[in-house]
């Protein structure tokens, strides 16, 4: 394996925290929000517009609506570019060399590419989430906290079932699937680190 | 956590195997059908029908039913004071001290004692259950294997969903789940004696 790490995770689970510290552990490239910035410079579509869009596959945007509108292009077709050009920019930042690779169902593109990763799920009961929410938000308002954490998972599950056809959270789906709430991040990045290695 | 290990596993994914390894690498005792011939002991009943039992609460089984015939208990009725005897029998070992335990809904029955566990699931794709069932069973018959994977799985993930109203197999009901197939049973013994040693 060539040290290609896909992480997958619950909002609030501490995946982005996680993964940057394992990719730091491993002396590897880290891409989250770098992905979505090459897709925008690749596909010549508006950056906000992307920026936006995300996972979030189900929402209904009203500025992407108007921009379909404007155009020849569909609401749906418009996302799926994005998408293609998304899974695209993984499989070639992949190939550059070993890298943590967050969300954006990495795994599944790196699989249709032939391309060997070690995928990973990082999940926690609501309350390590609500916290952990709640701390980077900086609100202490606990029925938007909670609004958020099930939007936020609603969207990536439907975004991962979409477009992979498989259960979101289903350990079946993933190498490794670790709750960071029982087991904390230091655990976490430690046993990444080793399947990581080990694997080589 | 007082290194209490619980195993789940899929049927072929090496469980049995890689509980063992973590119990001698631990140095902690290493529990599976040990329990079964304690509940018979506490029990009365007769151990070659609790044999049986073991996890397939689906089963309509001709020998239970003709001892249930004979007596006052219901057929579900003698299932579900098997699996009470089982549970209590799990909780006093764990209370013994550290330990590895396989199977029979541990992970609930120690939770519902305030008692604290890593709780592990150990998957495989379907290749590598098959090549690891008919090493077990000494059989190269392709379709007896397949309906044993299907019943042994099907088995434990009634009995599973039936004590703890849980999803076997959902991510959400463990600290860890493990690929095996993927991770070699090497890797996995490693990360949960690495897990279990953090946790402490």
């Amino acid at each position: 394996m060539n040290k290609i790490i896909t992480i997958s995770r619950e909002f609030g689970a501490g995946g982005h925290t996680i993964g940057k510290r394992v990719a730091q552990e491993l002396g590897i490239e880290f891409y989250d929000r770098d992905i979505v910035r090459e897709t925008a410079k690749a596909s010549g579509i508006d950056p906000a517009l992307i920026e936006n869009e995300g996972e979030d596959v189900s929402r209904t945007d009203s500025i992407l609506k108007t921009i379909c509108s404007a155009s020849s292009l569909q609401f749906n077709d418009t996302q799926e570019v994005i998408h293609d050009v998304q899974q695209a920019i993984i499989v070639r930042l992949a190939q550059k060399g070993p890298c943590v690779i967050l969300g954006r169902c990495a795994d599944e593109a790196l699989r249709e590419a032939g391309i060997d990763s070690l995928n990973v799920f990082i999940h926690a009961d609501d309350i390590h989430r609500a916290v952990r929410a709640s701390e980077l938000l900086g609100s202490t308002n606990a029925t938007e906290i909670q609004k958020l954490m099930a939007k936020k998972d609603n969207s990536r599950h439907t975004y991962y079932s979409h477009y992979t056809g498989k259960k979101w959270g289903d350990c079946h789906s993933y190498h490794l699937t670790l709750d960071s709430g029982a087991l904390g991040y230091d655990l976490c990045v430690k046993l990444i680190v080793e399947a990581a290695k080990s694997c080589e």
